[in-house]
């Protein structure tokens, strides 16, 4: 037992003062990519003023510093480029013949963009099986062409020819001798304006439940991923990449809309966490989570969680599936956000005086 | 709608490296209070060698830079001085009767460590009703002694007779011409051992549903609270204080085996998130999150969901119960956290390169 001597309180004697100035300009780098979707299309660094009324914002605020809960400071929440509109996750069947993969996933998104879907959210490692020992055999080359991946090759015609915007899920991607677990995004001319490796490896062992290495194959991401789309700007997460608040902090202080979740939870952690993450993410960040699974086969090495889900920024699920394939059409409201945010100012009363969450590459770049 | 050329891609083209240095040895400020619970005892600070192994792990630590998700860097889980214990959480109804409200705590209190608890939680303004309008006439002077402050004085002395700890939900507290939401913790021989000011008020404004603003009477408090008990490390947060993921993640990095949250979560907002809020605390940071709500008066201004819950390192909830007056006794057991933390190591898989957690007053300690 401990004696009352030993208890520690973590008080500070004097008042505290924040020693990182906070920069009031914000310079971003872009990533686009030529009509190839191949090369990307180097630009001088954007140089734009995130906070035109900061020094307003920074007189108005109290000794609480909100504006330095987030360094750098939070990106006022942009005006979308639509308000409303629907969204369509789909969950398909995963087979392990690639081609009747690619076939099928298209079928699914020419179906989604029937049922009036402007954005389309296809699930993690859709082209084949889920699995160290596939994620080689299914590999493509993105960044040699559509020629050596025919995966995004379908995901580019299908939104030029739907125009429609893809979150293209994810596939396993082959670049420079090591693997990725990647996801490609498309605007409405089939150009690929987003690729985001998968951060954080599925590495872990619940004895006699689950045990998965992703690491014995496969590299991490070296970059948060997140762009404006059509459709708002959108932060970009796999998998396990959902566990880590810290992902979706980040893309909240980035202005996203909507974070869009591939996943593939399994039997284990699908009941315990799968809906639980990605309301906690809605609900801290108030904005807008939308996850996307495989259907459920029970044959596989690795059986899928499935229930892909659109969740509001209350926290509130607004539409969910089962396990079976399923294409899930449900509208996505960008008001809501800022209804949330103005009953509940979460942005207004963090304690920047008391903590900081850094947002390293932005704030070095 | 905006074209493709507008797409931004937050990327860096050259390494990150971190520039703040790390901290070996973490500088930690003591408050102690003398034996009348009044009077804080001044010690000169504590200097302890957090990370005796420090070189080790960076040493072994992969290039994404694990220890530096959190600044400093994340302290070890202690050892607990108790593995295994059962806490109770006492989910009182409130009157308009001050005494008879200290009356039936004591009372509660008593069943539960009757019942085994060597823990036990009381609710969020539990010696009086909640409102605006009641904290200033409810409030005591909790650093002036027990003459001035009988809520207190009664989880004292109950504290020392029981040979237990409480966490004493929390009561209106006048200090100084100001009025706090404050939480006082005693341990088994009756001392004060720390005390929470709730941090983050509750000021909200749901149209047509609820409308609250603490700010008008109360002020908030200045210090994050984790004090080291005879049942494990206990970080404190009031209410809506558990609506800020930042402070349970400080307190995660602290060493914290159990957060626990006295709260009044209302007929909106509970339904809502109050279940979500904790059971994402816990498992995002992998610890016990425990909650004490008051019972549900439908004829108070203020009407409470109730719902006081124990959850586990994985989110999974070990025992709660409905809205009305009840005593859950529940066991604990530490061992949990170890386990989970192994079979998800997320503290070794977070991205210090990508993001990173400040906790400004451990870091200026």
């Amino acid at each position: 037992m401990k004696s009352a001597a030993s208890s520690l309180l973590f008080t500070a004697k004097t008042p505290i003062s924040l020693r990182r100035s906070q920069p009031s300009v914000i310079h971003l780098t872009t990533s686009l990519l030529d009509k190839s979707n191949r090369n990307p299309i180097n630009l001088k660094p954007l140089r734009f003023q995130a906070y035109t009324s900061f020094s307003r914002v920074m007189a108005s605020s109290s000794s609480f510093k909100p504006e330095q809960a987030r360094a750098p400071p939070a990106l006022p929440l942009p005006t979308p480029p639509v308000t409303k509109f629907k969204i369509g996750l789909c969950q398909l069947a995963v087979t392990v013949d690639k081609q009747r993969n690619i076939a099928h996933a298209r079928q699914a998104i020419e179906e989604a963009a029937a049922k009036g879907a402007n954005l389309v959210v296809l699930p993690e490692i859709w082209n084949g099986p889920y699995s160290n020992d596939s994620f080689p055999v299914y590999a493509e080359d993105i960044d040699a062409g559509y020629q050596a991946s025919p995966s995004t090759a379908m995901l580019s015609e299908i939104a030029r020819h739907l125009k429609i915007t893809i979150i293209g899920g994810s596939i396993s991607e082959r670049s420079q001798g090591r693997l990725y677990n990647t996801c490609c995004v498309f605007d409405s001319k089939g150009n690929l304006i987003a690729k985001h490796r998968k951060i954080h490896l599925f590495d872990i062992d619940i004895p006699g439940k689950i045990t998965f290495m992703e690491s014995k194959t496969l590299t991490a991401g070296e970059t948060p991923t997140i762009v404006d789309t059509e459709v708002g700007r959108i932060g970009i997460g796999i998998c396990y990449d959902i566990r880590f608040q810290e992902l979706a902090m980040i893309y909240g202080a980035r202005g996203a809309h909507l974070i869009c979740y591939p996943g593939a939870f399994n039997m284990t952690t699908g009941p315990l966490h799968w809906e639980l993450l990605q309301r906690a993410r809605a609900v801290d960040n108030q904005l807008y989570v939308a996850t996307c699974s495989p259907a459920r086969d029970a044959g596989a090495g690795y059986v899928a969680w499935g229930h892909s889900t659109l969740v509001g920024p209350f926290g509130e699920i607004l539409a969910t599936t089962e396990h079976e394939q399923d294409i899930i059409i449900a509208e996505v409201d960008y008001s809501q956000i800022d209804q949330k945010r103005t009953s509940l100012p979460l942005n207004k009363q963090r304690r920047g005086d008391l903590y900081q969450l850094v947002d390293i590459q932005r704030l070095n770049s």
